[in-house]
């Protein structure tokens, strides 16, 4: 399926939409897309290619997820310098007019009427494809666990990055706790909770937006670019990962003994 | 504007989009339609204008009030007995077999597949529809302060009940206690904090799921419906309420001077 906002802009993809779950991954950076309804934002081709324009890697290993976990993706076909759908629409991130060392000149003096624009033909179709999935899971009695996928760059500002994986959460840390132990357990990866961002850079929006309300499981995930450079590596990663998202829901769930004593 | 779900039902009603607000005006228990697509539930004409089907009297408030206040409007067009738009999909009251003395024969025995349904047809498009006009309002920079308006009966399982004006509040509470303060002050009202209902109830599905994510100051009001019977005492209720939303904004708003010290 894919949603359609102005112009016919594909601008959110679900794929597997009838998977069982319980996952449903998520993933808001996944294209360095730059429609002709938006332009290019004065912005060459180096700088449309580079981390401040996408997730580079993330798309990869968000399908590969996907598939080995049997889960509805749900992700982006533009790119987030044109509306970053992981931040509220009175975020100056959500059109940033810069990003790390990055002037991005057609965000530099946004209207009204322009954020107003971007807004409705990007962050609404995205989030209420979204909220769709888990309103349609809900109603069937399996609640979602949401899971978002990001990549970091290795560099930042000039300053190389040690972190390998980071598990990111917002106000319910259970499933993001549970990742950090199977991740250290199952993986020769660096893995720090809440790095290289955390919820008070304001990187949680999808998961206060989303899962909060309902109260479903969730976390946010972040790989390090330079560890999902090609389809390769993205596919390992992700046979990684699958594992340790399993075992990590298994930990937080309630066992059939436990169960039956509610 | 009235956004269609199936069939072109109209789900949701839309007035003064273009209001400045900075109120916005929620009404989810507004209709008692019962729409030929669901059909009745097995309810005959009186059970289908009892307070069970709908909040009577809490849509000529909520107009009233949006036309006092210059706010937008987004109210049901349909029965909460069909898909009660203050519960999330997968509560039991979102689709009640039972609500207090009367059962619901039409919801006595749902499958998933027409609890999605319901979803799909009524939940979403009154979310989106509701998502979008909060979306557009942050875009622009200003941010809604987001108010629902329902009724609640008199006569509860037999029990008079006291109260004639419930101010409810989920996890922020600064508006619903200005709201209070100033109802009291400006009222002969029986004024209560989080009566008849509470979070406690579930009854703020809304405010978590629409002012929570973004931080957006919120309320929920609930009126005794003997005191808004008809059209004129609806009138004279809500011309009464909007100095008190007035006055309580400007209580939990930043005086000039200490915005400018932020």
């Amino acid at each position: 399926m894919v949603a359609a906002g102005i112009q016919g802009l594909p601008v959110v993809k679900t794929e597997n939409g009838d998977a069982p779950g319980p996952f449903l991954i998520v993933c808001e950076h996944a294209s360095n897309n730059f429609p002709p309804a938006f332009g290019t934002l004065g912005l060459g081709p180096e700088a449309r290619a580079a981390h401040i324009a996408w997730d580079p890697g993330a798309l990869g290993v968000a399908q590969r997820l996907a598939t080995n976990l049997h889960a509805p993706l749900v992700a982006a076909g533009i790119s987030r310098l044109i509306y970053d759908l992981n931040r509220p629409p009175h975020s100056a991130g959500a059109m940033a007019a810069r990003s790390e060392t990055y002037d991005i000149p057609g965000n530099a003096a946004l209207t009204p009427a322009e954020r107003r624009r971007r807004t409705e033909a990007v962050y609404l179709p995205f989030h209420a494809a979204l909220h769709a999935e888990i309103a349609r899971q809900l109603a069937a009695g399996t609640p979602p666990v949401i899971v978002t996928v990001h990549s970091f760059t290795p560099v930042w500002f000039g300053k190389q990055r040690d972190v390998e994986f980071g598990i990111i959460h917002d106000a319910d840390p259970a499933l993001a706790r549970a990742v950090l132990a199977e991740a250290k357990a199952r993986t020769g990866l660096d893995c720090r909770l809440n790095e290289p961002y955390s919820v008070a850079d304001e990187v949680t929006h999808t998961l206060r937006l989303q899962a909060t309300p309902y109260g479903l499981a969730n976390v946010m995930l972040e790989i390090r670019n330079d560890l999902i450079a090609d389809a390769e590596a993205e596919r390992a990663m992700a046979d990684g990962l699958a594992p340790v998202l399993r075992a990590a829901l298994a930990a937080i769930s309630p066992k059939p003994a436990e169960k039956a004593a509610i």
